[in-house]
Parts: C-alpha cells; sequence; structure tokens
C-alpha cells in the first residue's frame, strides 16, 4: 500500500511542477506541445517535417527526451532552431522537474512554439504532464491499428492523433479506417491528421492546423 | 531519496518471486521465454508463427501480458494451446508477482515451453525478472536501426534478438546490418534472427534453434 501512497505523491509532486511550467509557458506566450508515441513510430519524423514547414512563420525551440544517445537532439538542431536534450537513463518518461531543468538552457523569450519529443513509450508517459498545452500521439500504421484499444490511456489524454507512415498502407496489416474509429472509440475529441514523413503526404494539413491552433493561442508578448 | 529506496525494494521483491516463479519452472522442466518490445513490433504475429512451426513436436502454454484487452490470448487460443491473459489495467510491464498469479492457471506438468509475451514497452520491462530462462527483444526494421543504442537496457538484458519484418526492408529508413551491429555492440553475446511473419521468412531457422535449445534443457520430468 505504501508503494502506492508514493506514487500518488509523485504525481501530485509532478502535477505542482508542471503547472508551474504551465505559468511560464503563458508568461512567454509560448504554446507547447508533447510529442508522445511507441519507439520507432516517427516522432522525430515529424518533428523535422515539421520545422521543415514552420520555418520563417514561427519561432520555434524543442526539447529532445531519450533514454540514451543525443541523436534526436542533433537532427533537429540542423533546423537552428534552439533544441535541448535531456537523457533520462533509463528513466521510462519525462517528468515535469527533468522539463523545468531544461527550460534552464532555452530562453523562451519570443519563442511562439515548444516541442518537446517525450522518450519511446506508449504506456508511462500517458501520467506526466509537462505543462504541455496539448499532447500529440504518433500512431504508425506499421503498428497495427489495435493500439489504441490495448493502450488507451495515451490517446485518452492526447489532443491530436498522428497517423504516421501511410505510406507503407499497402504493405502491413493495418485498417486505417479501424485505426482511427478504435482512436475515436477512446476518445472522440482526438485531431486526427493523417501523415507520411516519406513522401510528405498531410505535413501540410498540420502544419496548417497548428498554425491555426497558435493563433488562437493569446500571445502576451505581441 | 525515499523513492529510490522503494524502488529499489520492489525490485528486490520482484528478483525474489521471480527466483520462486524459475524454481517452479526447473522443476516442471518447462523451458520460459519472456518476450518483449515496442508496441507493433509483432510480438504476438510471431508467437503465432512460432506456434504453428512447433505444433506437434513440442508442448507449448502462453502467458500474455497486455494493458488493456485479450485480444492476443483470443488470437493464441486458436491454436489450441493453453494461455492465459494478465491485464496490468495501465500497468507499464509484467512483474513477478503477476506471473506466479497467472500460473495458478496453467497445469505445467508436461509443458516443454512457455512464452510470455509481455507488455508492448522498450523501457520499463527490462528491469522486471519474471523467471524467464530467456528475454527475446523483437525490433521491428520500421522503427529504425538506432533503437538498440536508443533503449541499451533492453537489449543489453535479452539474450535473442528477433530482427522482424525483414519484408518491409525496401519501403522503409532501415540499415539492417547497423541495426545488428548497433544491438551487437550493446550486447555482443545477442543471438540474432530475421523475420518475417508476413513471409515467413526466417521463421524456420529461429524454431530450429528454439528446439534446439530446449534440448539442451534438462527435462526432469522425461
Amino acid at each position: 500500500m505504501s508503494i502506492v501512497t508514493i506514487e500518488r505523491k509523485v504525481l501530485e509532486k509532478n502535477d505542482e511542477l508542471a503547472s508551474r511550467n504551465r505559468e511560464l509557458f503563458q508568461h512567454h506566450g509560448t504554446f507547447v506541445l508533447n510529442i508522445v508515441s511507441s519507439p520507432g513510430s516517427g516522432k522525430t519524423s515529424i518533428l523535422e517535417r515539421t520545422l521543415e514547414h514552420l520555418k520563417g512563420n514561427l519561432r520555434v525551440a524543442v526539447i529532445e527526451g531519450d533514454v540514451q544517445t543525443d541523436f534526436d537532439a542533433q537532427r533537429v538542431a540542423k533546423f537552428g532552431v534552439p533544441v535541448v536534450q535531456i537523457v533520462t537513463n533509463g528513466g521510462c518518461h519525462l517528468d515535469a522537474k527533468l522539463v523545468q531543468d531544461a527550460l534552464g538552457n532555452i530562453d523562451l523569450n519570443g519563442i511562439q512554439l515548444l516541442i518537446i519529443e517525450n522518450v519511446g513509450n506508449l504506456v508511462c508517459p500517458a501520467n506526466y504532464d509537462l505543462g504541455e498545452h496539448s499532447k500529440v500521439v504518433v500512431a504508425s500504421t506499421t503498428e497495427g491499428d489495435d493500439k489504441p484499444l490495448k493502450y488507451p490511456a495515451m490517446f485518452r489524454n492526447a489532443s491530436v492523433l498522428l497517423v504516421n507512415k501511410i505510406d507503407l498502407l499497402p504493405y502491413v496489416n493495418c485498417n486505417i479506417t479501424e485505426l482511427k474509429n478504435n482512436a475515436l472509440r477512446i476518445n472522440p475529441a482526438l485531431n486526427v491528421f493523417e501523415t507520411s514523413c516519406t513522401t510528405q503526404q498531410g505535413i501540410d494539413v498540420w502544419c496548417t492546423w497548428l498554425e491555426s491552433q497558435l493563433k488562437n493561442y493569446p500571445l502576451i508578448n505581441e
């Protein structure tokens, strides 16, 4: 029973720090996305295509979360945006404290969009609020159409679903209608987009939507 | 600091129960695999192809672990083997206690091979010994070739790597030699097999190796 108590305390403490992060974001007028998914579903590729698309339109910064390596930060740095790598050293999720520490290395002044790429894990990051405004879950077609039902918490807590790798649909056993229906059954409020980072299909629709969301977000500094 | 202590206690308690599970397996002469991977890498499909291949040669039982749903147990039950579903209800890994409870519903007498399919998660299940003799990590080509470096603990603790979905290699950005080299850099003792559940390629080589391993395992009951 004590373990449950500790676990609740950990989450309460995290929520408190997440609120502080959120206040900081509001203060700077920075809109924040938390991108979550299984390992290898294409989070970093989507980030790359998104940065490419938004270039010149928006001032963006990135926090990369990985269990090990700074490969993803290296990939993102090529786009000339401020990027901080968090290495969790075996930790299975980012938490609000890790993000708070990372924020010490980013000047949020004038940053309109902060994208946090979480550790590849479809379970644990679902419970940890980082202070973000929106959780974006990426599900690739290669993972099959049953994942929303098998890992419901992540799809329930997200506000956006990117169905990625749609270029592979002819080669994999995945019914995309079924995948979307399963996700919407868990969370009818999900905004669903279909993307491919290989063919670029759907990237413009996703980015246009993202830009429209940002227009609705009160930019205190402007 | 108290959280770290609790965490260590949790793992110590788990290791103790895992030892008890292992003793039970030895007593019955049952060889046990713990299959781990990201969500959607093809664990259940590999299990299906393996059961198909071993049919008539070996007496097999299965424990299915999922965050939600009993879809996988339903798929496996079609092969006429004893199967127990563990639903973790949000839990991110199987532990030795859950397996112990599941074993209450399986008669291990005469079972030569027990296959435990873990929750889809490339991070947390790495730390939880279930009492198995061998951890089998499945990495699909669609996840990219960098995953062993980004999620090293799982590849370090496994004794077998199945590189799955090799039929998709022409369509994805994955260098299979690089993937295998990355895995072997983390764990040079890994037994590596290439498989495709769609084309059946490599399934026979994997199953032949598995059968040969079982021959080396002392079957107390025979």
